[in-house]
């Protein structure tokens, strides 16, 4: 049986971190809302469904038979297990969903450096303030991130290949994702911070090129980064 | 055993999450950086240790025995097996974890909206700023969370008077918080949100009657709101 991801059919997002567990696991899915205006009005209907079931608050959400899951780190806990894509002893499992929402906290701020005042506005509504807070994201908060997912690749007793273990988990697929977003976004400001985390940057090379993940990254099923979605590249935020 | 949980001494922040659950529980813990300038050494010493372990990016964390667990969100998933406040099977525990995440996101919004540029600056410094952010959050945000919450308490199949289930768990406790820290900061525009979500505001009521709740509420462990927080009340920002 097939997965069913639900997304924005225009972006990466939170979504493409779903996508690239999918993808190096080969497993097969469909993304329902890219496929046809009828997976996109499937997406909306789920999310507001009234009668019953546990409709989720936001895409991107995943089914799996009748089970649905929503919230990027709760399909990723989930799909770890499932595709063997974080480790199966508890304390390993939860210290991956930590890094794991710990990437998501960066990618919050990476999202709100161009949306200081709000999702609903514009960015040309809210560009001066998104100057103010880029500089202070460059500074202090990607080197910040990046220099501790360097000491945690340094500690990993089984070698600074992968977060966790000796293995590639969920929480190497999701580095790789913020560092490209980064990278796209912040191109002078990230090459400064990876220059201080080499061992975050090998893993990021590493990651494009697992053969299923570099087929992918070829494919028309990733998306290009674009000015619509988390990572946006506005030259006057970079620098 | 005692739990010790590791947190800001001066603030409810995200620490409140994991006091709740806690407390709720009748779960022995150490509040370890309130309790002393040595605990609050031991705190900032786990953070920065680089010889080996699974340090945390940031308070809030707990140590139970040996294992330390740091994320809101990861922490409760482990307390809510180890202390009951979850449900068993692992579609009920995926969809309580998904209901945390959510009230996750609106807390980081209802932060952001004081501190649109960023953490690291006074709220002084961003005080226009957080009045545009405010009205977006107030019109827009506040409604559509609570009227989400709403719906999952109209939508449970076991009653309305949980988010999950027939009884309480973490997630309920979280609800319980954030609409408490929103009321606190907002009082007028979540007593209007709160007027179009009445279920959501009666397990707000219950959640501060259950005995041991009740008890710490009044009990000098729980800390005020205060100005430093995550929820702040700036007069200019409510309306």
């Amino acid at each position: 049986m097939s997965y069913r991801l639900y997304y924005w059919p225009e972006i990466q997002g939170r979504g493409e971190f779903i996508r690239l567990v999918l993808e190096e696991a080969g497993a097969p899915y469909a993304d329902v809302a890219r496929e046809s205006k009828k997976g996109m009005a499937e997406m909306m209907a789920i999310l507001e469904r009234d009668t019953a079931g546990r409709a989720p608050f936001a895409p991107p959400f995943l089914s799996d038979g009748d089970f649905i899951v929503g919230q990027t780190a709760a399909i990723l806990l989930y799909l770890g297990d499932k595709l063997a894509l974080s480790p199966k002893d508890e304390a390993g499992r939860l210290w991956t969903h930590q890094l794991q929402l710990t990437i998501a906290d960066l990618v919050n701020e990476a999202h709100d450096v161009h949306h200081p005042i709000g999702a609903v506005r514009y960015y040309e509504d809210q560009k001066l303030e998104a100057l103010r807070r880029a500089g202070d994201f460059r500074s202090e908060r990607i080197p910040k991130f990046l220099g501790w997912f360097e000491r945690v690749l340094n500690r990993n007793p089984k070698g600074s290949e992968h977060l966790v273990g000796s293995s590639i988990t969920y929480a190497d697929l999701s580095l790789f994702q913020v560092v490209d977003g980064l990278t796209y976004a912040f191109p002078t400001a990230t090459g400064r911070a990876l220059a201080n985390a080499p061992r975050v940057a090998a893993v990021h090379r590493a990651v494009a090129q697992r053969p299923r993940i570099a087929a992918y990254l070829k494919s028309n099923r990733r998306l290009p980064f674009n000015e619509k979605g988390i990572f946006r590249h506005y030259a006057e935020l970079d620098g």
